[in-house]
């Protein structure tokens, strides 16, 4: 099959490429070629025609790509054509901050289900984008993920019991897992998992400002 | 110079050896191999192998990697044997968040400054793994950097001021930028950039979902 063997390379530059669509949608332009889309990117525009070509037989030579279809083709292949149902794992200030994060409702996510451990936080209305949610048990996880029908679970619990969770999120069925403790997760094959760890961020960037020191600066961009 | 080199995925994986080696440091393990390692980092010996060959004449084939030399090493490749001093720029719900998260100061970063644009937030004392800051106001964002000698901004604006912020920071002489608002920046040269994007994360997972919905589960672990 065609997707199975698009790199993972491209497929972590797609959501850019897709946000940069919606951009040229936005300004209306009905067609973009290779070289505005590496633009408005950040790339170059042999890389944007490589990755689209993992894709399939997309764009017209000499005119460039269709946005609106390009958009729901990209969609389609990030499986965001209907919306994604995630769950906030471990309420507490990260947790807290990613409940008001608007972009992801605008990127095709609802948060459907929040979850923390404190007695005192459960039963809590929480604001999300898309309207007030309870706090649950932790107790109650299994049977929280499988009634609110979470494919997502967006772990923001202490470093110390994210492996268990990530455990028992998987034993209730959840498919993937975006992880911002700084554990390295073990999960069974088949399940994904993405890893944030601000911390490794800021180590690269010190590396940079480390060479710089020595021998002057140099580009250092690696934005996507 | 052996440094200028080193591969940038080999950068991206240093700050994950460093964290296994402090982990064996607290084992009391003297000596760690590269099986040992790669165990420990989720990948494989001729990986860690290849990876630390970037960094000079390391480790006594047959016996391993001495840990407490191996730690001061990448350290130092990594430009985090001294303390590094950064500011978190925008003092909202991420912002916040990421002023209570001990990980930084642990990894040997220190939160010297918070700045926000709210004058209702200035001048607020805010508490820091490293101890207690005054908000200061956006309008001071250039004297503010210098006197505290910031070397890497932590952009936690939202994204329609994020590009007009980096610009300001480069202008002040900051050197680094993590970037958390969903905006593409444009910097000079020289001018080290990571992005931090939950939302690009989200649908990198969702596009393993829906992979595996059309071809059945495939190993899609991306960690680090």
């Amino acid at each position: 099959m065609e997707r199975q063997s698009v790199p993972q390379t491209t497929i972590q530059r797609l959501p850019a490429y897709l946000r940069c669509l919606l951009q040229a949608q936005e300004q209306r332009m009905p067609v973009v070629n290779s070289v505005e889309l590496a633009e408005m990117c950040g790339t170059n525009a042999a890389q944007v025609r490589k990755d689209l070509s993992y894709l399939g037989e997309l764009g017209t030579r000499g005119i460039g790509y269709d946005v609106k279809a390009l958009i729901a083709h990209i969609s389609s292949v990030l499986g965001i054509t209907e919306r994604r149902r995630a769950a906030v794992i471990g309420y507490g200030r990260f947790g807290g901050a990613l409940l008001g994060y608007s972009g992801f409702a605008e990127r095709g996510f609802e948060i459907v289900a929040v979850v923390d451990a404190d007695p005192a936080k459960v039963g809590t209305l929480v604001q999300t984008p898309s309207g007030e949610i309870a706090v649950s048990a932790i107790d109650d996880l299994e049977r929280v993920m499988q009634e609110a029908g979470v494919e997502i679970a967006i772990l923001a619990t202490p470093a110390s019991v994210t492996q268990g969770m990530a455990d028992r999120l998987v034993a209730a069925g959840v498919r993937a897992i975006l992880n911002l403790a700084p554990v390295r997760l073990v999960v069974p094959e088949g399940i994904a998992v993405r890893q944030v760890c601000l911390s490794t961020d800021l180590q690269v960037l010190s590396f940079h400002l480390a060479q710089n020191a020595q021998h002057g600066p140099q580009g250092a961009d690696e934005q996507e």
